[in-house]
């Protein structure tokens, strides 16, 4: 049986009760580490589990995959992921490996970023599509992300932005001249990511486009989202580019209309004044 | 500490190690009842806690909140949700009177359907707005969930219907008798909810209109996710109609536009023909 077993967002004890029993009862347990990152590190996890766990790179689950689904129709094989299996990256060619090699496979679900978020008061129900934001480099500047969350406003909706991540990366150099030499691990900040934005949103508001999102649009930053020293901050984006949320990971939501229950629960966690030029759009929805 | 603790889709197992450990520690601990409902019943989760269990009904939580907090502020009490806490239903009201009285609150998330739903293959990426299938009765049909699944549909979204839940509702007559009777639990099934929207679709098309979701559209039902006996199906709207996915609870995920690796993941748990009538957008998306 090949089980793919979420991790939650947090720490160790983070794990499911279910999942921590299929952990210790697997003769492999792979870790996935290339998409996201516990807030623990492999060996802290090793020490809890009381199992040796083995790294599984991009290059191991991609061009690997058979190793770890070795015998998986005659031992159980764990595949763990920070998260849920299934939230923000889903691991289906894997299951679709094992499905072809007709090995067995069961999920273990665990909170991911895609509903965790909820805890900042925003709605699930009032999100529009996710999107995720790239560091850009001198010559990729992608923008395609800004004009979703503009979408989802005009449709009332908030935006989830899932903040890059650069793990195991390799510099262009070194690829070409074939070094396994990586680079230092990188995750964008909150503070970046509302750099980037406020950015695309000068740009064309020099081009005269009219404006879905602005420097004064409310939006929630979040760090370490699940963990002891989780930081939220609802604040206007121009308030974000300087706002110290600490270490990875961070996550940026981008506000659409408000119900006024969603607008008291961002009060909790409000930077002064960044509610301030809510305005009403009727008798009980806000917007900035 | 008021701790909200996820209690994840399946069984009593699917609480995490964290999640147990406060409810082993705290002094009251109440179990929401009245959004979701876990495919095991509070009994088990008692024998399983190795602690007494307070029900908490819509009355309780809506109308005597304040029972709940009594001491929270000196002594530890849980409350208990199916899924994650900030899931499908939002808690937020019971947080926000903890933050006015000024107990301190902690989340211990879990898997919610909004993100374990991912596990039927499509990306929770390329869903959009979340809608809500309500049983309709004599007087009162609403149709907004389907053109909200329209939209989606125009975006290329996938769009998760979460479907109708009445446990402990009074007959309008007990209700205006002031009888505190209830009618037995209701829940939703895949095959209705496809029903309610055929009927929709039908109705719109003798009127003219053009279908933004038709009877061949595929769709994925899914039925106790998380739990041993989950049942999911991805079939055409019309095949659901007549499929037995089983016992409570059921949700509907209607298809957006689709990834070739999202067919590969339907198809291992699609209906003989169902995506037969898939049409190919460009040189790697489909539509049905």
């Amino acid at each position: 049986m090949l089980y793919l077993v979420g991790l939650g967002l947090g720490d160790a004890a983070d794990i499911t009760v279910k999942g921590l029993q299929v952990v210790k009862s697997c003769s492999r347990v792979y870790l996935e580490a290339y998409t996201s990152v516990l807030t623990v590190g492999k060996e802290a996890l090793e020490e809890y589990y009381g199992k040796e766990l083995i790294l599984a790179d991009r290059d191991l689950v991609e061009q690997e995959a058979d190793e770890i689904l070795k015998d998986a129709d005659v031992t159980d094989v764990a595949f763990l992921v920070v998260g849920d299996p299934f939230g923000a990256t889903t691991h289906s060619d894997l299951v679709l490996r094992a499905v072809n090699a007709g090995i067995p496979y069961r999920v273990i679900h665990n909170a991911s970023i895609m509903n965790a978020v909820g805890c900042c008061g925003l709605q699930l129900y009032n999100f529009g599509e996710t999107v995720s934001l790239v560091f850009w480099t001198d010559t990729w500047r992608p923008e395609s992300f800004y004009d979703k969350i503009c979408k989802n406003r005009t449709a009332g909706l908030h935006t989830l932005c899932l903040l890059d991540i650069k793990v195991k990366e390799q510099s262009i150099e070194n690829m070409m001249r074939g070094k396994k030499i990586y680079e230092p691990a990188r995750f964008m900040t909150v503070n970046q990511a509302a750099d980037q934005l406020i950015q695309i949103i000068q740009r064309r508001r020099e081009e005269g486009e009219e404006l879905g999102v602005t420097e004064d649009t409310v939006c929630v930053g979040v760090a370490r989202l699940g963990a002891d020293d989780q930081a939220m901050r609802a604040a206007t984006l121009s308030q974000l580019v300087s706002c110290d949320l600490g270490g990875p990971l961070h996550s940026l939501v981008v506000t659409g209309q408000l119900h006024p229950l969603e607008v008291d629960m961002l009060r909790v966690n409000a930077e002064p004044d960044a509610l301030k030029h809510l305005r009403m759009m009727d008798g009980s929805t806000y917007c900035s």
